[in-house]
């Protein structure tokens, strides 16, 4: 005996999506088919909602409502300082601290030799492109410090310095644990993070 | 700085999932909005698809296809033994061990006054019906050993007995872990418990 074939299909597209095992997707599954018609009613169509209204903006690459996000459009913004994240999870966290003033560049991953994930797989084109079109004066990485996050750090370091070698490349202070994740940490880490950056 | 309303609104409905945390819809509703639209069309599609295709069972609430699910409608099963459980996971790791020949009653959970859920909220009176209605010989409880699960057990063998005094109740002899959950066992634990199963 099997669960009805939308059931497993379900469970399927749940199974894929980050963080949720087998066991898991099942019982959201089951859960929506069994119990909560009405919710999975209203999560598909959050879903359309959301497939049809946001796109990442055209500059940043952060989720946004419209092409350009509300930070690449906001004018008190420093726009000669981009920061360099990895996911807007981590832009999130940081914009909660209220001390960068800058604007960001959201690379949607790091570099994964083993995931077969390479420069071009995430945005670093994007961002060699702004580099070469905005007046910026510094770009500041704030990567995770893990192995593939210091390990794409250097990459964009030596990137940037072949074509603007005059650029200041900052990267956060060393505050944050070691393995730890920019997403968890409070907000005063990472003032204090900011602060303590240092010479890439 | 917040995300879109859109996924703020996804990541809410991803929240009211069992065992989703807020970190972990948030994480969901990002991922589907900027690096997986596809798979976030496919997800809506399916849902709706298991909303118009899949129903509980008429007779014993296991999710089903068709009015009547494949186990009831099974001439080779004994229709004289219904098995209470709790839900269809219970209920699809029990017929995995291959030992049970009857046919199922799904709770679709447990009698728990501290969550405010009585006889009424969960399938009790629909197994009532069935007592007066189908022609049984022997009802086993297959209900987890918790304090929830053994009170349910019990509220279910007075009410049965109430009705037909002569009707064999049986419980899962507690080879099964105290606290533990039948969706995990093993089938031969399963098997055990079932052929050990001692009057209630």
């Amino acid at each position: 005996m099997n669960f009805p074939k939308e059931v497993q299909k379900l469970s399927e597209l749940f199974g894929s999506l980050p963080n949720v095992g087998p066991k898991l997707s099942n019982r959201i599954a089951l859960y929506l088919s069994i119990n909560a018609k009405d919710l999975a009613k209203r999560m598909a169509e959050s879903i359309d909602d959301m497939i049809a209204n946001t796109m990442p903006c055209r500059l940043c690459g952060n989720i946004s409502n419209t092409e350009l996000c509300s930070i690449c459009e906001d004018d008190l913004r420093d726009k000669s300082q981009i920061m360099v994240v990895e996911d807007p999870l981590d832009l999130i966290n940081i914009e909660g601290s209220g001390e960068f003033k800058g604007i960001y560049h959201v690379l949607n991953g790091l570099i994964s030799p083993i995931n077969g994930i390479g420069p071009e797989e995430i945005r670093i084109p994007e961002l060699i492109k702004r580099l070469k079109e905005e007046n910026l004066k510094e770009i500041v990485i704030a990567l995770n410090p893990t192995i593939e996050g210091e390990a794409t750090g250097l990459y964009i370091k030596q990137e940037i310095l072949k074509i603007t070698p005059d650029i200041k490349v900052t990267r956060l202070a060393k505050g944050i644990p070691v393995g730890g994740d920019i997403e968890y940490v409070s907000g005063q880490t990472i003032v204090d993070s900011l602060r303590s950056r240092v010479e890439f």
